[in-house]
């Protein structure tokens, strides 16, 4: 699952935020019926023709409530850290206005701008490169730990920094992740309240739909955003805990199963992958109820199941179904070889030189921290557009992800120390980085200790 | 001399920065005669005409180059820290740019946003107004200590918080200002290099040009600021020097003086102040070698010589001659009477409530921390506009300010223990608030400690 999406150093200051889902207790006892989500259904459709009545203000502010109420979770005198690209002005105070009127004690917004990133890399002397601010990721981390929540808007172009020299934007990327490791293990460990939402913005939507006029790029980008995180009900808050109470039901059933591994096969045969799961790992989705106590949704949209997989036990071959954007770069056709849980040949048609350098970050990051299931039926497939942007790509097929494990993907794992997570098999490095491996032509079998097997999907979708 | 300016709570972050300017190293020996005082304002007038043909952008790039090379004299290598409203974000980037050529290590921005200030004093629950983010203003004192530079952009509409409690508006200023005491502290003393600019806002234009269009409004504050900035001249950075070597003359003269205070006395007899000067005072104007050994303009503009009054030696009558803006509330028509130092008696005709609240934050905030001389022929005041802020009102007409005292305005001040400062009469305060008390109606005299007096300005005049 999850995704630290949409990422990147803005002026400094790196939007760096991960999604995943603990089991969520509130979700947990509801166990809908399929009457239940048929009627449902029905009053999505109803409630369609109203949603396409609001104002474009009305439905910025359904999506502004649905992240503070929903995502958060924002707690009545929580402080409330936000990182938004200047584009998401809009979006920014309309979640402002939410975040006080839920009593938050204070908000502070961190801004990215993007022309003032590419400055960097145009004008900067080699040195500053190595550099990144741990004054400021050392003081977001104390935030944190005084109890304040986080949101992200993800929404920078995905594109920024594909022309830029890949070494400079690597080591940028490494020295930003040093400086906010105390913040994202917050994160990782779901320590605090945290989500991420999306916001339209003219580079991402000139990406997304090349061949339309920017404006309405913009507003095709801005319908699909709201699609998709699910604000388009009639009462989108009551819908959000009746999802994560679906995908809670699923996890439900995969936790029960135990399994010893996963097998991915593609129809072409380009990718057969053996997958370990870590011992004791547990499936997660819809949900998590964070260190704090707090209910939150980590990523807005969510669609997936995820797990923890054994750093030592991932064997075989893969193919990325989506091209990825990273920090700014774009990775097209990633194809690799596992052997023993490490990558040990990594290709792309586009960016390899950046994938090489992102896999050579530490010994972790050519090892898999995470593995996720959704079904070629979810709505963000299903709408068949390619967001480049994580935090829908990976909610719209089956995916991996490079590097650091979600320690509340293990059994007691809030609390375990580093090396008893490595003893379990969670991988541990300074990177998260999630790519799409599903597709409608992609069959996955749930694989026993004995050697036994059943299949779990068959073409994308659930057996 | 100086302010803090536009100062204000943005989203968390408080724009908090006093300007001033210690006699500076490079200034000191250039000793102009007045045929190349004059040889220079006649190649002003022949610039006037080269910079009336460039376009916008090439004016808000001088002004950019201007903060950069003259206001902070940023040095290899060195981190900046910017703040800005979200507004003038096009100077946020030509600063940017010029900061990483001058060969910045990184900019970190924080912009401020006014409607997202407002919707906290409209929805927020009422606790909230006691907080502020301790944590971001000691990481931003931390930034400082390692080297930082830091430049503040002035521009947030003056009259933000005008319709709001001046209760709530007062409590965040005080948890603010306690909150960024270690930062404000390094400023104050002039440990590293600082300064501000300014950049029109629609809010601010309307306010200063309230009769014109707002478009015409914030064109008519840039060609204002960009005079007042003196970047409309042929080689800007060049004549910045000269007129700091000008400001050093008139400073040298005052250090000869040795006055024992300096009596106000306006021609209607509102005013007649006597301001002691604190032993071993020091007038400063120009600029400013700081700690960290960067000579520095630390107001972008500066018209002004200032120094330390002594804080229980000021008695009399004084009214502001301007209205002032502080912290997004107007006061207008401030009348005060000062015993033995301390405000007795304090009175506005629109703000009064505001001002009492200011001058009751601690015992400091009754009395003054600085005196400043101004001409009244400063091409500031000879604009003729009141600008409702302080980084330019205050350089249009000689101010005192309520508060914290300059200890580099006291000779080996700036590594003195507090407790020696308060003994030769500075002022200590969480408030440093200048404001306008000369005139071309105003006479101020030098008194010496024997009584007797020299006049200094004749109807707002140097004599």
């Amino acid at each position: 699952m999850t995704s630290r999406i949409s990422t990147h150093i803005c002026n400094g200051v790196q939007h760096v935020f991960s999604g995943d889902g603990k089991v969520g207790d509130m979700a947990a006892g509801m166990g809908l019926t399929e009457t239940m989500m048929q009627r449902a259904e029905m009053m999505q459709e109803a409630a369609e023709t109203t949603f396409s009545r609001l104002t474009f203000e009305e439905k910025l502010d359904r999506l502004a409530e649905v992240a503070v109420k929903v995502g958060l979770g924002l707690r009545g005198g929580q402080e409330m850290l936000m990182s938004a690209p200047i584009d998401a002005l809009p979006l920014v105070r309309r979640i402002t206005e939410h975040a006080y009127k839920a009593g938050a004690r204070l908000v502070t917004t961190f801004y990215g701008d993007d022309p003032s990133i590419v400055a960097r890399y145009q004008f900067a002397k080699d040195e500053s490169f190595d550099y990144a601010p741990v004054w400021l990721q050392d003081a977001i981390a104390t935030a944190f730990r005084s109890g304040a929540a986080r949101l992200a808007i993800a929404g920078a172009n995905p594109a920024l920094l594909a022309g830029q020299d890949p070494a400079k934007v690597s080591r940028a990327n490494v020295a930003m992740s040093k400086a906010s490791k105390p913040a994202m293990e917050l994160i990782t460990r779901h320590e605090i309240n945290w989500t991420i939402v999306a916001c339209a913005t003219p580079e991402w939507a000139k990406l997304v739909f090349p061949g339309l006029p920017v404006d309405d790029a913009v507003e095709k980008l801005w319908e699909a955003i709201f699609k998709a995180s699910r604000i388009d009900g009639d009462d989108p808050v009551a819908q959000w805990k009746e999802h994560g109470a679906r995908l809670k039901q699923r996890v439900d059933v995969l936790n029960a199963k135990r399994f010893h591994s996963l097998r991915f096969r593609s129809a072409d045969g380009t990718t057969d992958l053996t997958v370990g799961l870590a011992d004791e790992h547990l499936w997660a989705g819809g949900g998590t109820t964070a260190g704090n106590g707090v209910y939150c949704q980590p990523n807005i949209p969510t669609e997936e199941c995820f797990t923890t997989p054994h750093k030592d036990r991932v064997d075989g071959v893969v193919r990325a179904t989506k091209p990825l954007s990273h920090q700014g770069t774009l990775i097209e056709n990633i194809a690799v070889r596992f052997e023993g849980g490490k990558i040990v040949e990594a290709h792309a048609t586009a960016g390899e030189d950046v994938l090489n350098r992102l896999i050579s970050t530490d010994d972790g990051a050519r090892r898999l921290g995470e593995v996720a299931l959704v079904p070629h039926s979810s709505p963000i497939a299903q709408s068949g557009i390619l967001f480049w942007n994580t935090l829908f790509d990976e909610n719209a097929a089956s995916h991996i992800a490079l590097g650091q494990a979600y320690s509340t993907c293990l059994k007691g794992g809030e609390k375990m120390p580093e090396e008893e997570l490595a003893a379990l098999g969670a991988n541990s490095s300074l990177i998260h980085v999630d790519w799409m491996i599903g597709s409608g032509a992609m069959d996955v079998d749930g694989v026993r200790a004995d050697g036994t097997s059943e299949p779990l999907m068959r073409a994308g979708e659930w057996v």
